[in-house]
C-alpha cells in the first residue's frame, strides 16, 4: 500500500542525528555528543521517599485523569519560584505543565505559525526547536548569536523587515553554543520587540545552571506582555518524568491550553503530584548548586584542555552554565570528518550542522560536559586532539 | 500587546464541554456527563508495589532521558497480547509509546492532513478526535453509525468519491455511543479500504472492556497495512500515567516518530517500566475481568431504568461494553434544555451537539455509566427521568 502522508513530512529536514548517536553509543567511545544530565546527579532516594507518599496518601487521584492546565499546587510553586528567584509577578493562572519544555516548541508553534510565517531564531540554534517548528512550515530567519547575545543590527532588522510571528532564543547557557546574552542585551532586545507584535520564547531549560549560582534576570523581565518562558524540571530534578512548564501571558495561555488539551489531554499527573511534593520537600537550592558546581568543574576541565592540549585555531565558548559549549575547528576542517574519525578513536562529538538553520557550521561542533566524569573527559579530550590534529 | 495566532486557532471548535463539565461538577450534581474510568478500580496498591521495585532497581534509568519509540519491554508485551488476544502478527516494531491514545490523534492527523483534506468520521463521532484533527484544517466526511457499524453505501461511497486520507472509527463500544461493529461489517469495511489509498485508523480505547470478556477481532486483523490501531492503558490499568500505543505499519510509523519526536521527545519513561512491571506481575485479565463485570452491570442498570422509568419517545443503545451509551430524547426535546434543566435537578447529561462533525444530534444526550455506583444511578435516572418528562 502507497501511504498519503502530508506535505509537512516531506518538507522534513533529513535528521541524521539518530544515526550520529547510535555511533556514538558503540562500546569504548566517550560520548560528548549527547545531552544528557548526569544520571547519577538525580535524587533516586529522595524521589522513591515521596513517590511513596503520594501513592499511600493520594494514589488513586494520582493516577486518575486530571485537567490540562496541569496540577494546581505545582503551578503555584513554580510561580513562587519565579517571584522569589527572579522577581517576576507570576501567579499560577499564568503557569501550564507540558510534556518537557520540547512539549512547548510543538504547541507555541502550533498556536502561531502558518505555512510561511517567519520565525526569528539564534544561529547556532537549538535543533530540537527548528525541527519541532518545521513541521508547521515557517521560513527561518537567524540572528547570528555574538559571545554576549544576538547581533543586534540584525535583531532589529529581522524585528523590522520579517516581523516573525516570534523569536526562539535560548538566552541562558544556549544549546549548542553555551553562551548567555548579556542583561544589557536583554534589555535591547525588549526594546526592539516593544510593541512590535513578534513574542520573544525564552527557553530557559538551562537557567538554574549557572556555575556561580546566581539568576539572570530574563528578558520577560523588560518584556511582561511581550515574552513566554519555557521551562523544564528535566536537568534539575529527573528527565525520565517529561514534566516541564510554559509561563506565559493569559492571552497566549488560552490558546496554548486549547492546542495541549487537543495534543494529549494533559501531562502525567502522578509525576506532577510526586514532583510537587519532592520539591517542597527537599532543598532545591542546594541540589542545583551540587549539580552546578559538579557541571562547572567538568566545563572548566574541558575548557583548559581545548587551551592547553588542542591545536592551535581550534578555539570555543566559555560557558558560564549549563550543559553545552561549542568548538570552532580550524577553516576547512569539516566537523563530520572529524565525527567519523572520532569514533573510530573512540571519542564521539556532535556536528554543529544542524543548528544552522539556513546552512553552515560546517567546521563547528558540540560539546556536551554533564554527563561525563573527570576521567572519562581527560581521555577522550587527548582522543579528540588527536584526530583534529591529523587533519591539520 | 495584540497576539498574531495561526489561522488554526480561529477556526478551531468553541468548545463548550468545559462549561458543562464547571456545571456538572457543582455540589449535590450526580453526573452521568464524564468520561472517567472509576478511579476506586484502580489496583493503587499493585501499582505502589512495582513502582517501589522500578525505584529501588532501576531508578537512575526510568528517571533518565530514552528514546523516542518507548520501553521495548513494554511495547513487546503489547506485541504479546496482540499475537495471544487477537492473534494478530504484531511485533514490538510495529509499536510506539504515546501520551494516552490522545495523543495518538494529534499525531497521526499531523502525519497525514494538509488543509482540505478529507478526514471520515462516525455519525456521531469522538468529539476528541473531532477537536484534535480540527488543528489541521481538514474537510469531515461523516458515515452514519448503524446498530452493527458504518452505513456501507454511504461508506463506500465516502472512500470511492472523496479518497479521505484516513477513516476514523471506534469498533468497540464506541465513545459516544457504545455502538460495535459486527464482524460482517468489519470485513466488509476493510474490503473496501482494500488498496483504495485510505488508511482505517482504529480506535481501540474499549477492546478490553466487552462484559462477556470476549474480544472481537479487530479491522486491521482484514486490512494488515492499512489500518493501524490505536491503544490505551488509560481504561485498564490508569489513566494519570497517561500512557498509550499505536500499533502501526512500518511506514506510517516511521513519519510518526518523527513527529512524536518533535512533539515531546518521548513519553514519561518512569511511567513506562511502571507499567511493565505492574503488567507482568498482575493478572491483568483477571483485573479487566473484573472491571468490566462491573461496568457491564451499572450499564444493564441504566438501560433497565430507561426502558421502565422513561417515558415514550426516549430510546437507547444496549451498549456491549465500554463506559458511554447514547440516549434519544423525543424528537423536539433539546439536550441543551435537558441539560440545563438537568442540572438544577442534580443531574448532569453530556449534549450530543458535539459529537456530530457536521450538525445534527440536538435531541441526543451521551451517558457515561462507569463512573456512577448503583445507588447514584437510580437517583440520577429517577431525577434525569423527571427532567425529560417535564419537557413533554
Amino acid at each position: 500500500m502507497s501511504y498519503r502522508f502530508a506535505d509537512r513530512m516531506y518538507k522534513a529536514p533529513e535528521s541524521f542525528i539518530e544515526e550520529l548517536f547510535r555511533v556514538s553509543g558503540e562500546p569504548g567511545v566517550i560520548s560528548f555528543a549527547g545531552g544528557l544530565p548526569d544520571g547519577s546527579l538525580i535524587d533516586v532516594d529522595g524521589i522513591a521517599r515521596v513517590t511513596r507518599e503520594v501513592l499511600d496518601e493520594e494514589g488513586q487521584c494520582a493516577l486518575q485523569y486530571s485537567t490540562t492546565d496541569g496540577y494546581l499546587p505545582l503551578r503555584e510553586f513554580i510561580a513562587e519560584r519565579y517571584r522569589q528567584r527572579l522577581g517576576l509577578p507570576a501567579t499560577a493562572s499564568e503557569i501550564q505543565i507540558v510534556n518537557g519544555s520540547q512539549q512547548c516548541l510543538d504547541l507555541v508553534a502550533k498556536i502561531f505559525l502558518d505555512p510561511g510565517d517567519v520565525v526569528g531564531v539564534e544561529r547556532p540554534g537549538y535543533l530540537g526547536a527548528i525541527e519541532a517548528f518545521s513541521m508547521y512550515g515557517p521560513e527561518f530567519h537567524a540572528v547570528p548569536l555574538e559571545e554576549d547575545g544576538p547581533d543586534l543590527d540584525a535583531f532589529e532588522a529581522m524585528v523590522t523587515e520579517k516581523a516573525p510571528k516570534f523569536f526562539y532564543g535560548i538566552p541562558n547557557s544556549q544549546n549548542p553554543s553555551g553562551l548567555t546574552y548579556s542583561q544589557e542585551k536583554r534589555r535591547a532586545v525588549a526594546g526592539i520587540l516593544e510593541d512590535s507584535g513578534t513574542v520573544f520564547y525564552e527557553d530557559d531549560a538551562f537557567g538554574e545552571l549557572f556555575f556561580d549560582g546566581q539568576p539572570r534576570l530574563p528578558v520577560k523581565k523588560y518584556l511582561p506582555d511581550g515574552a513566554l518562558i519555557s521551562g523544564s524540571f528535566s536537568k534539575i530534578v529527573a528527565p525520565g518524568m517529561r514534566i516541564g512548564w510554559i509561563y506565559a501571558p493569559a492571552p497566549i495561555l488560552k490558546q496554548f491550553n486549547v492546542a495541549k488539551q487537543a495534543a494529549d489531554l494533559h501531562s502525567n499527573f502522578f509525576c506532577q503530584m510526586i514532583l510537587h511534593r519532592y520539591l517542597t520537600r527537599t532543598d532545591l537550592d542546594a541540589h542545583v548548586r551540587r549539580v552546578s558546581a559538579i557541571y562547572g568543574e567538568r566545563c572548566r576541565l574541558m575548557c583548559d584542555l581545548l587551551d592547553d592540549r588542542f591545536p592551535a585555531g581550534v578555539t570555543h565558548t566559555t560557558p558560564q552554565g549549563g550543559m553545552f559549549m561549542l568548538v570552532t575547528l580550524p577553516e576547512g576542517v569539516s566537523s563530520m570528518d572529524v565525527f567519523y574519525a572520532g569514533v573510530k578513536e573512540g571519542v564521539a562529538v556532535l556536528p554543529g550542522v544542524p543548528f544552522y538553520a539556513n546552512g553552515g557550521g560546517e567546521n563547528t561542533i558540540r560539546l556536551n560536559f554533564s554527563n561525563a566524569d573527570e576521567a572519562s573527559i581527560k581521555e577522550g579530550m587527548e582522543r579528540l586532539a588527536r584526530v583534529i590534529r591529523a587533519f591539520l
